[in-house]
This record gives C-alpha cells, structure tokens and sequence, in this order.
C-alpha cells in the first residue's frame, strides 16, 4: 500500500504518543518530534510504501528516546485485558457445537475483532474496560467481508503472521481449529519490539509455542514484514503455503505490495486509507482471500 | 504561546483539509503536503510561536494549491449556519430584561460559544445542523471562566480583534452592548483571506461597520496578529484601548506573546495546547481577563 498524506500526521502524532509514553522529558519528546519530522520530510512521496516509512519513522523515533521498546508497559496491559475476554470469546464461539465451517468463522472473527487491541492509532482507543463491550458488540455484528468458506479448504499448510499482543491470544482460538482439522501450522512473529506487535518474549510468555508447528520471525523490528529484511526460511514458508493468514494493517500495507498467495488479510479496518486501498469502508470487520484463481 | 509537538501534525492535519477544499487533484494535494512538510521541518521548535509557524505553513499551502481562499465556500455556509442560530441567541441574551452587566454577560457568553464555528480543527467539528443544539447546549452551561464583571467597567474605548466568520455575527451582539453603554469600539479583522476568519468582505456583506466606529485590520493575512505585520494605527489602537478583546485562539496564540492590556481572551479552548497555556482544561468557555493591575 502506498503512502498517503494522512499517513503523515497519523505518523507524528503516534509518534508524540509513544513519546510521552517513554519519558516525561519535554525536551526529548520536542527532539524526537523534530528528528522525525526530518525523516518524514526526507521520505514522504506518493510512490513510498506507508508502512516502510513507517519504520524509518518508528526506528527514528526509538533512537532519539533511546528506548527500543516504548510499549512494554502497555503490552503488558494490553494481554491483560485480553485475558479478561478470551473466556467471553471461547464460550461464544463454541456456543451450540457448530460444524467446522461455523466454528472456523467464529474463531476468525473473534481473532479479527481482537484486532482491536490496537493503542496509538489516531482516532482510536481500546481501553481495558471498554474492551469486553466492543467485543461483543463486534462479534454480534459479524464479518464485514466473510473468506472463510473458501479458507476452509486451504488449510493443510498455513503461514500465520500475527500483529498485535493481546489479539495473539485470540489468533490461538483459531490455530486450535486449524490444528483440530489437520493442518501445519507456522506462526510468524516480529523479530524485535515495535509499537505493540508480537515478540518472541510473548510467545514464551504465554506458550504459544506449543500450540503451532513452528514459529518464524519476520527478522527485523520493521512494521509489518520487510521483505528486504525477511529470513530465506520465512520467504519460502510463505512461497509454500497453502494459506498465508496476515493479521492487521501493518502486515497488509507491506505484504499488499507483493504477489504472496493465496494470502487472507484478517483486520479491522481502523484506518480510512487502509480500507480505501482494500476498496471498501472504514470500520469494517475483513477475512478477504486474495491471489487465489 | 509557544509550539507544541502536537502543532506538527494538527496542522498537516489542517493542511489535508483545506487541500481537499481547495481541489480533487490527489498530486497537487501530495506536492501540497509535501511542500508543508518541509517548511514544519525548517521552522518547526519548542520556542517558536505556534501561530507564526501556522502563518508560514498555510501560507506556503495557498501558494501550492494557487489558491488565495480555499475556505471561500465554506465561508459562505458557516455565516448562512450562524444567521439561523442568531434569532435563539438574541432571544437567550435579552430574556427576561436583565441588567446591563447580565446583559454584558450573556452576549459574551454567546459570542464565545459562537467560536465553536471554526472548521478544520482536529478532533473538532461543526456541522450545520449540529449547531443549534450545540449553542443552546454551550450557552445553558454558561461561562467557565467569566471576568465579565470586571471588563464591564473598561468598555470606554474597546479594540475588538475579531476571529471567525460566522462568530462575528455574534460579536456584533456584544457591541451593541458596548455600544449601548456608552462605549467607543474598534473592530479589528484580517487583512486577507486565512482560514475561516473574518476579512472586510463579510464586513461589507453583513454592514458590520455600521455598528461600531471605525474598523481596522491586522494588516496581512497572518494567523492571529503578527506584530511584524500589524499597521501603526493597530498598535496605536490597543495602546490606547482601555480593553482589547481578543476573540478566539490564534489571537491568544499570537497577543500572548506581548504585553498590551488591559486584554479579555474570550474563546472555547477546543486545543489542547492553547487550554494548557492558558493553565485550564479543554473544552472551556472562557472570558479571561489578564495584564490588568
């Protein structure tokens, strides 16, 4: 996906809010503004990928405050508050013993509405105890865009690339699926800390490992997967995929740029040009298969 | 007052919007934005004064877009807006024959809220029929920080220094206030098209100038008044002024920097940044007094 104008305050302010975020120091949160406003005044065109300004900004941002992880304290928070909901989420959509296709959607669009979790992104807010009412009120409501009759029967290998901690939790209700109807399982993380995405470090905490094949990284900090900056063994997953699953926006803004497929982007459609890239509205609820004949 | 890291990207913000006004042309609003970017990247500092910074900005946007007014329409609807809300108000302010300082009290209390009329201000919005409910809604609330009291006695000869179209048909409830008490009044707008704010063109289409005694400009098309700019009859004119009222915030943004009182700052802090500075939360109908013994 490429960059639009909106990108560039959207940038700023979620770097003023990381920021305030790392220190209290106003003179580092002005230097900071001031460093990336110079990377962004340096990067900005029409023709950029949003998502691969956005990591020169985010790395910018992270060198200047000195702090490679200015979310780890949210993350914290955020897996939490999910925590609190994956109950309400398993009963629901275990509710009644659907067949296998019913349970499948149901798991997809629990882990599509997880992707709530999603702090910073202006104009956007999930609060902990705010969390289990849009859940449900998400939930009810259903898939916006539905791939998942198609998907079903794509699931013998499967390439999952996560996004955001707390949403992690709910991707598992869908690997749980995909593992009870057979498939291979390869779950890809980020390979260091950025915003409020998956690490290694949740993994372990939460043993996820023990719920997929294998796990992979998209080897670098970037947002979403850099394909410049992706391992050999991770290119060839994806190549060799019966299903490549991307969760979130980051993921789709840099993967929408290549010809992976089949490829089923899982988001929420929190941003305007993120859903007008996509060709349909903000603040949808999105499993739309693609690259598939 | 000074910059805050939040400006950088309400402005951009400001600059999309008003960019989006001005033309369908997805290149020239990129080249637009672009050309922003870099002036915010070369001016762009804890000390520098917010509303010079914004001058800079929107001017080198109107020069991009080739476009002296991008807010030309728009104009014409906020005063259309205004005109259908001005009979509540009238009626509001004289309702039950007050005395002359409730009467005072009332029609600043409606010219403040009537600051609500200022499009393009992230997280801010007023649409037209949205404003009817929300001037009665502002005006039953009733000012937060009123020194009206104390103005009262300083109505002898008043440099009023106009913000918004729309709003000043509301300010011109206030002269006749003035106007009522004996008061001598000058009435200041801009000296060209900027934003939404107010220019001799409404002046005329209104006759404004029939309700005050004389009318002077701020010499340039400046966000605010920037004394570098300001005409010597200005500054003889709030020299000499025993109050000025400064409507809005780019005033406050701009006078705060100086020194001329007695000064009424009469605005709704709909930025966080302005509410800040002058030490109130946001969201505030304010009628401040300041730089008097």
């Amino acid at each position: 996906m490429k960059m639009n104008p909106r990108c560039t305050y959207c940038l700023l302010s979620r770097v003023h809010f990381q920021s305030k975020l790392s220190t209290d120091d106003e003179d580092l949160i002005s230097k900071t503004i001031k460093e990336c406003l110079e990377v962004m005044n340096r990067h900005y065109d029409p023709e950029a990928v949003s998502a691969s300004v956005a990591t020169k900004i985010h790395r910018k941002c992270y060198e200047v405050l000195n702090d490679n992880d200015p979310y780890a304290v949210t993350k914290k928070l955020i897996s939490q508050a999910a925590l609190k909901v994956l109950p309400v989420a398993k009963e629901k959509i275990y509710e009644g013993s659907p067949d296998n296709g019913e349970l499948f959607r149901r798991a997809v669009l629990a882990s599509v509405v997880a992707n709530y979790f999603d702090f910073g992104i202006m104009g956007f807010d999930a609060s902990e105890d705010k969390f289990e009412a849009a859940f449900l009120k998400y939930f009810e409501h259903g898939l916006d865009v539905d791939d998942t009759p198609k998907m079903l029967g794509l699931l013998q290998d499967v390439v999952y690339i996560a996004d955001n901690c707390g949403e992690i939790l709910f991707d598992v209700l869908v690997f749980d699926i995909i593992k009870k109807l057979g498939g291979k399982l390869t779950l890809v993380v980020r390979g260091g800390p950025i915003l409020t995405d998956v690490t290694l470090e949740e993994i372990d905490e939460f043993e996820i490992d023990k719920k997929v094949d294998r796990i992979l990284t998209t080897g670098s900090n970037a947002v979403g997967v850099l394909i410049e900056e992706a391992p050999a063994e991770l290119l060839e997953a994806m190549k060799n995929a019966t299903l490549i699953i991307s969760k979130g926006m980051a993921n789709y803004e840099t993967l929408s740029e290549h010809n992976f497929g089949p490829i089923a982007y899982m988001l929420l459609t929190k941003c305007e040009c993120v859903a007008e890239d996509l060709g349909i509205e903000q603040g949808l609820s999105v499993a739309k298969l693609m690259n598939y004949p």
